[in-house]
């Protein structure tokens, strides 16, 4: 076996669809390659049934298109699949020089508008379409399933546990995008090597079985990690042996010097045991000994664990937050917008899904708690807009402080250069978590949110009506 | 940037969550590490409320698992988390010795069987874990819903089209179990390469709205690509202009010797549009240009398209394929059964949860003309059970023809040697064919599909049994 079978490339221009890369063929034989254009990124369906969704993944995809390249033997691989000798000089060449417009990673957005534009030849923003998507649709799916995971916890530790049932090497960019969306460690470890998470783990029930008991198993555990020890209780019975084995250790621990950090619950009924064991904890004297629970945890179950007032400390989570259950994908899309300096429209028989035309600018508007109100989608060289139209009624409108407006899009890269700085998963995590505290409670809640308003200028609804007119047979 | 921040290497140590590797530490201080053990690798719950799995992931994990490693780096950021120092010596000289029995790969598989057995040193078994899992329950699941496409589409082309909505690099391994399942082809260039797979690309809408009109657009693609077109029909209105403009190209590449492979649908009502464009193609005389269509397409909308006649040649399905939607995970876990030679058992109060203690065989039964009539899972040195239990209703069972049975479970690797030949994702999907001959329609239907007989032999049974009863309290 070869080493390089273990190897992948995540800057690889082969990490996409095979039409990206007939269309820059096209486009090269016309030589329209180079033509300037410019492709919205969006979604249409908030995921979850949910109010908003957590824009994430740029920090990773970024890097990725600034070295995407295709490498000699992707090249002659191509060759073989029928792809023009000249178009293959010119991709071997390839570099991407354009330009990029973005909300901030970690930016509350809403459907319609876009979280990012890209701006640069034709070939090269058609060809990075694949990689952008998979990037930002996956990893804003799990920050957002995280951020309400933060929501139903309070402060409450959270932890990522997915890995074993996540979707492939998608493991990786999950436990990123779950730390962004306000959890605190994760038990991935090639993710926090890579991202720089605090990595925490415990104890499976198969250390248990291999013990001739359950107290030996603790006692053992407890000399090889007697600073990082959490007991498993739920191996035979969790009242009548988990818990009081726990407890002899904890004092044991105790008399030299050590520290039982918490029991985990992994199954039964959390908030009953979680209530007995902090009883016993207690009375035992070991209030400094938390409780930590697992099981096929979600935000609804976090949250209504919390409302029987169940002593949980810290939530192991995984399966529905590394897949992002039950929906498994954004529905984020990469439309063109303008070509050669012209506006572009996709048109449908569904208002809804005609695209908006030209450049564009989003902007935010507070109150004056600096609570967000609306998001209004303008031209990109509007004037800040004092009126939004409704997107789908457009006899409906909604009156504007332009003093109260913060553009979202700024630019992020330049001619192929990004201009950010590294972030962490946990500075993106420090802006969610303060414009969460900016989205009202009602656009929060998991039941019916309130929909949150999201308008276009009139000059974007007059340019939008007048391409479907020209459009119309 | 340096280029190793754009590198996932697969075989890495560190693929696994931080519990196994505190285990393997613990063990290591006992000097338990090399204590014989056997875990098995079981599911519970069908996926899609189907009647099946389709065992697959093998291939690749195989190979990983062969030369799994930790690197010097790898090794000096573990220590820094606060492990060891001699069990980081350990670690860094760790190689997987251990021995693997596992169906085949692409076997069609049930609730509770062992798919895999591995044995080895506690350590080293514990260690592959999260690993195995993250490869097994991810790829039987997608191989599991491309099963259910290929069985609702009869022998219709289907490509899979998921990338841009796959989890992440998830979407390398989603394209190879796509295959493995039924699926023809991928758009994803990636995995195309990587695993020898047929990829193919049509275009996109912005290819046509980059063009000064429909007509024009499709003659420039067609030009590009005289050898490999399919025209998307439905950028502007696919009965008045997409579909008539295409049926004008499809007539001058013929008189230039080129052929127009298709038209594609990617929107709209695809029973009637399909019907619609069959109608004017043939009417044009150009029978031989396909139809393809897509959009959210999944198992239940192909079979309702054929149900209605649509006359569709091909299928290109995203979504709801590289994310396994609905469901998006598999349960598959992976629980201790022996150590030492002594076998062990996971209790709980629901007798479903309780593990199958010891080292274990799965025999397929089948009836006189081939097809699947009932497995039984035996101790590994049992004859050939001629009777089997049901696994929670104890007083049931069923006798068996011992001359009809078939072991499931075959060594594939011994000593951390894998013994199985390169095997290619079709490779895979051929037996993945003939197998699903072989398994009953009632099994395969989607509407509360008949559950297939899994059954336990008496002496696994009686094991089981006094096992519950001496570590009941």
């Amino acid at each position: 076996m070869q080493e390089n079978n273990f190897i992948i490339h995540t800057n690889s221009g082969l990490y996409t669809d095979m039409y990206e890369l007939a269309m820059a063929e096209a486009y090269f034989k016309e030589k329209k390659q180079d033509e300037p254009a410019c492709f919205d990124y969006f979604f249409r369906k908030l995921p979850f049934g949910g109010g908003y969704v957590i824009f994430c993944g740029l920090g990773e995809l970024l890097p990725v298109i600034e070295t995407l390249h295709f490498n000699s033997d992707e090249i002659d691989w191509l060759h073989k699949q029928g792809f023009n000798k000249d178009f293959l000089s010119w991709l071997e060449a390839f570099r991407f020089k354009g330009t990029i417009r973005s909300m901030q990673e970690g930016e509350i957005a809403f459907p319609l508008e876009p979280l990012l534009e890209v701006e640069g030849g034709l070939a090269e923003v058609q060809i990075i379409e694949t990689l952008l998507l998979n990037y930002l649709n996956f990893q804003s799916l799990i920050a957002t399933k995280a951020a309400r995971m933060r929501y139903a916890a309070g402060n409450r530790h959270l932890s990522e546990f997915g890995l074993r049932r996540a979707q492939g090497l998608g493991g990786i960019s999950a436990s990123r995008a779950a730390i962004a969306g306000g959890f605190d460690t994760t038990s991935n470890m090639y993710a926090a090597k890579r991202f720089n998470i605090k990595a925490v783990g415990t104890m499976a029930h198969s250390f248990i079985q291999s013990q001739q008991d359950e107290l030996t198993a603790f006692r053992k555990f407890a000399e090889a990690e007697p600073y990082n020890c959490t007991l498993l209780v739920d191996t035979y019975d969790t009242l009548k042996s988990g818990i009081p084995d726990a407890i002899k250790v904890a004092k044991e621990m105790k008399e030299k010097g050590h520290h039982l950090q918490a029991i985990r619950l992994d199954s039964g009924d959390l908030a009953y045991l979680s209530k007995r064991g902090r009883k016993m904890l207690d009375d035992a004297g070991l209030h400094d000994v938390q409780i930590v629970v697992s099981n096929q945890l979600d935000e609804y179950l976090i949250k209504s664990l919390l409302e029987q007032k169940a002593p949980i400390d810290s939530f192991g989570v995984g399966t529905s937050l590394a897949t992002g259950q039950p929906d498994a994908a954004l529905d984020g899309v990469y439309k063109l917008s303008e070509i050669n300096g012209e506006p572009k429209i996709k048109l449908s028989e569904n208002l809804q899904k005609v695209t908006l035309p030209g450049r564009k600018q989003v902007y935010r508007f507070t109150d004056e708690t600096g609570c967000f109100a609306a998001d209004a989608i303008a031209l990109e060289h509007d004037r800040v807009p004092d009126k939004m139209i409704h997107p789908f009624d457009v006899e409906k409108s909604k009156d504007l402080d332009i003093n109260m407006a913060q553009p979202l899009l700024e630019k992020i890269m330049k001619d192929g250069k990004s201009l950010l700085k590294k972030q962490e998963p946990k500075d993106v995590a420090a802006y969610v978590q303060k414009r969460m505290q900016q989205l009202p409670d009602e656009h929060k809640r998991f039941n019916n949110p309130h929909i949150y308003k999201v308008g276009i200028s009139e000059s974007l609804q007059e340019l939008r009506s007048d391409l479907r007119k020209k459009y119309k047979m």
